[in-house]
């Protein structure tokens, strides 16, 4: 039976990712297209003929028409994050798992209200957080449990930026309050703090301090603005993220012994060609550095993969979601709690800005 | 005459990093070791021994026998932080240039003495950041000057770091409050500050503030710290260093349309060889991007040197020297002017630590 071994998926709403959702739908193996709807038939259809979707993907003039379509098993969610949590419970209560593109929430307690809602119905959420997946950050976490190569982790920083341009500002939806109203910090400070916390093995900060200068717009959303994070144990991290300046997605990884940097981690440069790479230092000879020449030079690994990001993603997802369904697992909770700690270290980013950038103890 | 075009130094102590500005001043066109001296004889003399130094080199049992040379024109002092403010005031007070390894003093209230010493008796300053000096740095501001392909400059994050291991921290005279009081944050962080201020063409941040979890030994000497800096203007930087992980020298400056990184900026990797390079990004396609594709991917440029920095740092002091001897120029105040900038953005780092993690406002 198809249904046993490929998720059938319906997707609210045309924004530009859902072009990206579609393809790796198709081409992960246990997934395929049901449905797309958007606020207007119209528009639905003309997304469908200008990506070519099969022709036997239904298309909706409404989201709720897509959750009411029996046949699709789950949905991804690539709404503006003010309606994430409307829009998510109602799938939920319709019995759809959850795959709900990042930031999930506008707060941890709009998040709460999601998850109790998955959780009622059974079915399984997970976040919109591709570069998770790629077989690279599991090669990465190798290197970074190398107690010999890379020691104890002690520091992270990581920048992720991009300049959309003045015309974004001005107009983009992830510039108004009642839609993406967390602004740069939802939309790429997410994936610092997602990186910062999957190599603390997702172990909470005590504190966290944001950087005055946060740079918002007169709706309050945030154009810009830098965080530092606290562990009990002495181990710190920063980063930075904002919508002013060229594109960064860069991690630093800092260890007693090694150190490990991507420059692309949410989106490796080469993933079309079928390898990702990372670059990971260990071992230098400090007598040579001191002639001027540094040795061993930094390790360049290459990691292959059959699949982009997106696609391990879908996959991931779907292979989880099988499972719920054959009633061979329940909905795991792992992934809901990844999300929920993102959250949480997000809102009190937030806070800390709110309250003139004083520390803001994490309390789980 | 060789006195016209030739500086003849003296050095102040058999450092380790002695041995490196010795084998400068012997490739510089315009510097000839003339002395050496330790606080005992026998050291300096199996110091000039073991590194082969000319037998011409004149090697003294104290550092006061080297001030009185009247064949002495300058001096290179690698002393502890602790001593520099007295042996730097008695060189210049023997109308010796002062060439002053960094971090210059334990405060600006005691480089203002040296630097009054200096002008006072007519004599050149300079501190001992070697990387300003690489040509490399020259082609790296044309690259941040570069309006179309880097735009304005809005942050900047540094991260320098070594890990000496526990003997160090335990017995190094880098350890101890009167000798290096400063501790990480002047052996590194002092780089870092510089490299912000570079970049920001030393326009002094309006305030400063240092991150919660500054590790201190029990003297007080900082092991490892973290601050941000922030300007009138929105322009933001932070910077992290250590004596606790692994070795980083990494810079990362961002525009609006473009970025610089380099991972060996106080050392070029591969300096010994006669090039430095570093990386820059801009004009990226970001339809490109979206297909898992970087286009283009940063360019690395290619700057090729004479000398190593250490050397080129050596031959622009002594040019001003032989500048300022044959009264073509009186003494430069760029270049103190420089080094108090960055002490004081360092003693600002400190005093916000000192003062529980509070902003620190600037004042010039």
């Amino acid at each position: 039976m198809a249904h046993e071994t490929t998720v059938r998926f319906g997707i609210l709403g045309c924004a530009h990712i859902s072009i990206k959702l579609c393809k790796a739908i198709s081409k992960a193996p246990n997934a395929t297209l049901q449905a797309i709807g958007s606020r207007s038939l119209e528009k639905a259809t003309a997304f469908a003929a200008e990506h070519t979707l099969p022709a036997a993907v239904r298309v909706y003039g409404s989201y709720e028409a897509v959750l009411e379509d029996d046949e699709v098993d789950a949905v991804y969610i690539p709404l503006p994050t003010g309606l994430h949590v409307t829009w998510a419970v109602r799938a939920a209560a319709r019995r759809k798992h959850v795959l709900l593109e990042k930031p999930v929430a506008m707060s941890v307690a709009e998040l709460d209200r999601i998850l109790e809602a998955c959780e009622a119905n059974g079915v399984q959420f997970m976040d919109g957080t591709m570069w998770v997946h790629h077989p690279r950050t599991a090669k990465m976490k190798e290197a970074l449990s190398d107690d010999q190569r890379f020691g104890q982790l002690k520091w992270i920083h990581s920048c992720l930026t991009y300049n959309p341009g003045p015309e974004f500002l001005k107009n983009s939806i992830r510039m108004k309050a009642d839609l993406d109203g967390l602004g740069a910090l939802g939309d790429t400070g997410w994936y610092c703090i997602r990186a910062i916390l999957w190599a603390m093995d997702y172990e909470l900060p005590k504190s966290v301090v944001a950087f005055p200068g946060a740079i918002l717009n007169e709706e309050g959303v945030i154009i810009s603005c830098a965080s530092s994070m606290h562990w009990e144990d002495g181990k710190s991290a920063s980063f930075h993220c904002s919508f002013l300046t060229y594109i960064t997605f860069d991690v630093t990884f800092l260890g007693t012994k090694g150190c490990l940097r991507l420059h692309d981690f949410t989106l490796p440069f080469e993933e079309s060609f079928g390898y990702a790479t990372f670059c990971e230092a260990s071992e230098l000879d400090f007598g040579k550095i001191e002639e001027g020449r540094w040795c061993p030079k930094p390790n360049e690994h290459v990691v292959e993969t059959e699949f982009t990001q997106d696609v391990w993603m879908v996959k991931e997802f779907a292979d989880l979601v099988l499972k719920v369904k054959s009633c061979e697992i329940k909905p795991q909770k792992a992934w809901p709690l990844l999300s929920r700690k993102t959250q949480l270290v997000l809102d009190a980013v937030k806070e800390s800005i709110e309250r003139g950038y004083q520390p803001v103890e994490i309390v789980s």
